[in-house]
């Protein structure tokens, strides 16, 4: 779950999310992380059981590198991994290859996100853990990918899946109902990324419970 | 004070040389701020009674908007301002007049890095409230901009003060002991930004008492 | 005249409206500049007595600096000068400054283009030959930025004449007219910067010829 | 033979040397493309008879993106194609995914650089026509990586040939001699990539000449 930079999930609001994805993980078995925003990270980190991402990290090494997200700040902070290329913060294929490596190195997870199958078996070359596809164009729409555009995650599975089978894959865009995650899952995602679907309705932990109940194949 | 992303200032190391320059700061009375990496924020912001900066902050509003650092997200965590700009983060002139802008909106105070002259009257006409100059080629060098470069320092004085009397200078590049700091305010600066010059050192806190002793003029 | 990318400029097509603006120039005695994409400044440079501009100038000097526009590039192509951090092209505060100083010492003009008066002050501290304010929010609009933002003009110049009265001010943004022009003169612009107002219409000289006039004052 | 920004491959410069490896490439029979600065496309692409191509190409539509290079302004330059992500000029990948398929439509070839055979595999999944592999720590260094780094080119075309056998790889970095390249041949690089080595020589054609017979397997 992508905090992203909402006020519904920023600082205490983030917290008390948190602490419901906590719930609903312990509740019904399904593995949930949140990722809220770099700020927040030790607070919320250091107060739930659950996964905890960055929304981003950035590849340098500890040095005179002012402003940047290292791999080793998040790791201090008692992070277990990182999203790397969003749609709202792409980047340079070099860079993401050095900041999975680096990751992987001090033992944290990497989630590289794309928009196309193409572009996920592309980051899928430099052995993420998760490679996550999301078109953009269905991001905070409402329309889930999984409904709107089925071959592109049953694309982005088998091409994904050809590079290294071992790679999880998740899907993301739109996603805001257990139905949406059904979905996914036939279409052989492994999970979903979600963020305003869940972050900004009034009650996130019912709509959360909704899309984990939904995670378990029949 | 800024931590870069230097082992010797994350986390817990971090927050030990904060607690120094907290203690440093009371026995003088000279005003000293730290700038932890963002995930270190809310642990060091929580912890002293000093200013903290963050080492950047991006201009975007809440929203939709994985991976920035929000001004919002740094009120949240208790930090009292940004520095923008500094030259291993570098930013596009329109960013840096929309941060400044929304910092100041909320309170937070705002240090926009210049390696130049010309370029700390460019950044001046945002009317932050401080602007710092340090000439890229000196920054970690150990050779002080005050001593290697006076008139960078004057002239800098000089053209942002002239944009706005009441907008505070500070200088960098270079500085580790008290006859720089000195120097520095003889030009007309009224303090200075250290990094390696006191986050390396094995006692950070003796460092930083000589640069405070030697911050208040004769 | 900025040819952006348009179809309508491209190439041939833009050879055509260069040749236009070079008759419209001839009768009338105004000054216009043309501004193509860089694969065809050679072809309209070498065909046109009128200035041609670059969309755009790298700060890189000669070296291994691959795909980067250079200022020795342009010299050598016949270019008069460059627009620099276009709205659609946003650069660092610290690469204008070395690109302004870079194609000053080749003789090239440089037009800096800003979104807001204080980000026109800020860009005339580095002494560029003409500043162009332009709202982004107005530009391709066909609402003049000289009627809807008058104070946006007079700020502009009022702000950036106070930096050095010898640098010219321009302004631009849904200029489409001779009137939306003759305001722009009134309120103490220079001159303007126009695109799809007059690429995209069906007759550019006529509507070139209709801007030229209104430039002169009474 | 990439021109970088070299003052000795600028302007007419570029001419001579793009007019010496034409007649290299007649005398030989080997393919050799040429790719100038972008002011000088034009005129080089109307005065040479082998292809030239553009060392970098953004992957924006006709309109208003001032300042890119798009593809449509290379095919109307007379342009055979483009470099994309040159270690000096590196891409967030999904622009490249855009930029390829633009290109592609247009008719134009595309030879994508990486750094490293993970990065080649990553970008060829985008169907390029060509992936060059070039470890930057050996651009310009006269050390070839057909000899320093005989691994990596051989990994690179082991990874790009499975994504697909059609594929074409260069190789590149340090190449300055016939045996460099047949090095690079007998490690299964279809050829290579050149710019210091030959564009900085006092004798281009003579350079060029001694490349291209040993590029032809025994």
């Amino acid at each position: 779950m992508n905090f992203k930079t909402y006020r519904e999930s920023l600082g205490e609001n983030g917290l008390r999310i948190a602490k419901a994805a906590e719930e609903v993980s312990g509740e019904t078995g399904i593995c949930i992380a949140v990722a809220p925003q770099a700020a927040d990270l030790f607070r919320v980190a250091s107060s739930v059981g659950i996964p905890v991402f960055s929304q981003h990290v950035d590849p340098e090494e500890p040095g005179a590198h002012t402003g940047s997200i290292t791999p080793e700040s998040l790791k201090e902070a008692g992070v277990s991994g990182a999203i790397l290329n969003h749609s709202e913060r792409r980047l340079r294929v070099d860079l993401i290859e050095v900041a999975v490596r680096r990751c992987s190195s001090l033992g944290l997870l990497t989630c590289v996100c794309a928009n196309t199958p193409l572009a996920g078996r592309a980051v899928a070359s430099f052995n993420p853990d998760v490679v996550a596809v999301e078109p953009p164009e269905l991001i905070g729409s409402g329309i889930s990918v999984s409904k709107a555009r089925p071959e592109v995650v049953m694309d982005a599975v088998h091409l994904i899946k050809g590079v290294s089978g071992g790679m999880h894959v998740l899907c993301g865009a739109g996603i805001t109902s257990g139905k949406d995650v059904s979905a996914a899952i036939k279409l052989g995602a492994e999970g979903v990324l979600v963020a305003s679907g869940i972050v900004k309705v009034p009650e996130p932990k019912k709509a959360l419970m909704d899309l984990a109940e939904h995670s378990i194949p029949d």
